[in-house]
């Protein structure tokens, strides 16, 4: 019997849940359930139902595991623990300081109703983070580095398009490549923030704007800018359109440790992510993860759990034969 | 309480292991334990005691976790089905082609005998298998590379070694970087063995040995070199003890996929290992995991896991908490 995956918003990241369901052989789409008239909401796929969010509750029945595709701002803090009583629920909760708190509430919701919940699953948090574990509790006497992109950042390209006298704006963040050479190296360097990343912005500035005005005000904005070499170019729409339409992001996971009886030897463990689409890439992440919410959920498994909580085999859709005869 | 950790036999990987050990406060060695004349043996940790592997059975309550530390060829097959009738176990059984009996061996054993192992732990197989089975669970359509080195293989050196005219050897496996650089930049090449791989010997000639011919039988040695592209260069002994006395290694797990409802976007996951100690590295792989045996065997978890089986959180000191707060 496939697995039935309910999805709850049709933004990017539903949009992409949607086909990385159809690229799983064991699943099925149960529905995409949405907050605005449902008649607003195309689906990608023939024969998808998209019905309105208030009418989640008739489908308690017909849904195996529902995958929260809303924002962690507003959405999930409310959405994830609410829908944990009804449903076996997946979310990619990302604000990593809230999540202590977020994962208590999911956990108390889901226990109290017997269903699994896995929160902050995409990249990172997701990924990213199974792979300072790993690399931690490998290397236990090392240095961690995070590096991100290049990929364009939502929330820098938003804090751009609110400057004034600016039409549209995307935002790269890019790694600093010498830093990157010298963690590879092994030497461990104490990196400033404005030696870990730059940030480029290509900017759509209004008919008469002031561009110096505009370049100087993202350049000096706090928190978003002020802290890194900024790149400000003009463009013209056509371009934006044509070249900055993507949502392309990625990033390196770096352990650095030492090993021996004088810590002689150095090793280094990189992992890295190179996506052309962001909210797709999450969403494979996020049906894998729900094939384990079904699974940990048949075996009894109630509350909420993390990436770090779940054997790598409930992700995959192989028996334990043929992973070990094929993967291991 | 500490977790007490034996190691049977001493030779690179368990002097690696008797390292880890010594970096893991929550650990502490039990013993020693070896086949060889314990006088022969020389601890490199103070008051690290060393037992003939005879008198194990009276380390019964003595010992969380043992660590066996032989070879995959002719020690693991015996000596992880035996030891899992008294122990938690722990080994890096590498022969990839056995695994599946070697598993269901040690799986009767263990849990006949109520006792955790774990076998095949190390990087490959190991942290290699983990990232192959997250990517490829992640990205259902993509294609899978593994590339090895550069690092020393002891399976070609010791064939190198025992061409006539050869005093002594080190062979190097070299990932070709044209293709590496293919395969980043997902363009998904089908490659021959000799596109993978180079391979580097380092050879030291004894006196008045035909060089010529010691280059023309390594170069066409059937399965170790014939099918690569080899260099043989010809050092002295002196050379090779200062410039080749390490045992590095390494290598690259890489898988290229393709999302959205026309595959139209090309995502690329990327593992890599740079290794100084081939061993160390290992052992401390082998060291997370029993950590993770001995929780497992409190449990009462019993028979036989891979790396695929056992949830990340289980290889770390930290708490779910510690973990959730500062790693996720």
């Amino acid at each position: 019997m496939s697995i039935r995956i309910g999805i709850l918003g049709h933004g990017n990241l539903g949009r992409g849940v949607e086909c990385a369901v159809m690229q799983n052989k064991d699943m099925e789409l149960a529905g995409i359930f949405t907050r605005r008239d449902p008649a607003d909401v195309s689906p990608l796929t023939d024969g998808a139902r998209v019905y309105p969010s208030d009418k989640l509750a008739d489908f308690k029945d017909k849904i195996d595991v529902l995958i929260l595709c809303g924002g962690s701002a507003t959405d999930l803090p409310l959405q994830t623990p609410e829908y944990a009583k009804m449903f076996n629920v997946i979310d990619s909760f990302d604000t990593h300081a809230n999540i202590p708190d977020h994962f208590a509430k999911v956990d108390k919701s889901a226990k109290e109703n017997g269903k699994t919940a896995i929160i902050s699953v995409g990249w990172d948090p997701g990924m990213f983070s199974l792979n300072r574990l790993y690399a931690n509790a490998i290397l236990t006497d090392g240095k961690d580095y995070t590096f991100w992109g290049k990929g364009v950042s939502q929330g820098h390209s938003d804090a751009v398009r609110r400057v004034e006298g600016v039409a549209d704006a995307k935002q790269y963040t890019v790694p600093v490549k010498s830093s990157l050479d010298a963690v590879r190296n092994g030497e461990n360097p104490e990196l400033s923030t404005r030696e870990k990343h730059t940030r480029e912005c290509f900017v759509v500035a209004k008919d008469g704007a002031d561009k110096a005005k505009i370049e100087n005000d993202i350049k000096t904005m706090p928190n978003y800018f002020s802290d890194y070499d900024t790149t400000v170019n003009f463009i013209d729409a056509e371009e934006l359109r044509k070249n900055h339409s993507g949502i392309p992001h990625g990033g390196f996971v770096i352990r650095s440790g030492k090993t021996g009886m004088n810590g002689e030897h150095n090793h280094i463990i990189e992992y890295s992510l190179k996506l052309d689409s962001n909210p797709e890439f999450t969403a494979c992440v996020l049906v894998a993860y729900a094939r384990a919410a079904y699974r940990l959920s048949k075996e009894g498994s109630a509350g909420c759990k993390t990436v770090f909580d779940i054997a790598p085999a409930y992700l995959s859709a192989l028996s334990g034969e043929e992973l070990r005869k094929n993967l291991l």
